[in-house]
């Protein structure tokens, strides 16, 4: 009886510092950087609820998580004025594969939204497997639908 | 009268040297390297059919093509055992924009798919402006549906 | 009367994070990701002691600070299992001129150990200039003999 | 009786395509990439000489060779202007070590000029071992002093 409050999923948010080797003849961040910043936050993710960078995940406990699918759309110029504000969501859990959603911001302005689509893999043969029940206790809490 | 018919559009296939740098401890090329490889073909099937590579576009002619959209699908890894053939199409025109498709393939595979998405802006202020008729000339005889 | 004790310099320690991306096939940090490590740590000097990054130190102030020399020596692997602690000296300061060291360390072992000359420049033009006053200000007294 | 002829060894040029992905906001390459461009040059001097890239070096042999000193002098800055080409020697074979120069021109333009030290090593531990008789053959004739 009565109303179960669950807690609120904290923002997580990934500092990106944007540098003169990120930039181009143009003077901001390069495109194809751009998705790297999106993939070290989703990495950064999986340090802070996982415990565990990809390193370690791969050559500790056999699990990889190559990529299936990346989607982005830039909307503002990106440059090393400010950091670039990562924000990275847990959209969707499936059986053996993960959707992120990164948000970048500088100074408040919405630089790039992307969707990241990984499949959780035995390292050593890159096949999917089931995400493993360890993993999926820490992260199930954390789906946000976007 | 009679029919015209429009000479084929030849298939534009740039290969890439996936090298020892590229890959990640996977083994295969980092997810972040492809979207390097995909708008690397794209400059080049600027230099081919425009005459320009994006330096001499941005600093001789003013001319930017900053990428509003891009998209990925990976199939399949990519590894330094075979050049990675990436083939450009250039899928829509329109008043300021361009919309590409890339295929790599490695010994036969297909390995990923992307649409990118470029805007024309004048370099000096970022500002969209109408394809330049010159260019317009050159590309609007390529345009290929998906 | 009595000694004139100069402050010490303190240490100035860049941490960087390795991640999945840094690193090769061979699971280290790819051998030319390290020169990364290090110009960035210098640039972050930059930012700490003239108060300005390269971007901002280029666009706004006409000043550019192009490397004519580097040399690196690696004594350990890079993994992500640690930060890097980037150790940045100032060495030497010529007429136009600037000598870095840059040592950066995992765990407490020596990783690499690397010398960077960099010469201050007119951005617009790239001829080489005399350090300007403001700037000699800041960072004269931070040289430290390797 | 009488003299010796050793072939002349002939010049190995590796040309290097710099794009805009490679420069940064002074419209050059950034000095970061300088030695990626110097050691994609060396692993293809593998490829043509040895008949391996570093992966299959790696993978298929067990045999690593990372480096241990890297030294470069920049004389003029690279542009996407040129091609440039990259002329490779090897200049010491030492028991478990080589000894490459990396030469980088563009236009006929010195841009750069770099020394290369790796070790060969075990792969799976990295220790270094003697380079393999028969790699040895096949570059012995290939030492030319700077």
């Amino acid at each position: 009886m009565g109303v179960t409050m669950s807690k609120p999923i904290e923002d997580f948010i990934h500092p990106v510092r944007v540098g003169w080797a990120d930039c181009d003849p143009a003077s901001i961040a390069y495109t194809g950087r751009i998705p790297y910043f999106a993939l070290e936050s989703i990495e950064v993710w999986w340090e802070h609820y996982v415990g565990v960078n990809w390193f370690a995940l791969n050559l500790d406990r056999d699990i990889g998580t190559p990529f299936v699918h990346m989607s982005l759309d830039f909307y503002s110029t990106i440059t090393p004025r400010h950091r670039l504000q990562c924000q990275v969501k847990l959209l969707k859990i499936g059986t053996s594969s993960l959707r992120f959603s990164v948000h970048g911001s500088q100074n408040g302005v919405l630089c790039f939204e992307g969707e990241f689509v990984s499949v959780i893999v035995v390292s050593e043969t890159m096949q999917s497997q089931p995400i493993p029940a360890q993993i999926l206790e820490l992260i199930g809490p954390l789906v946000m639908p976007a």
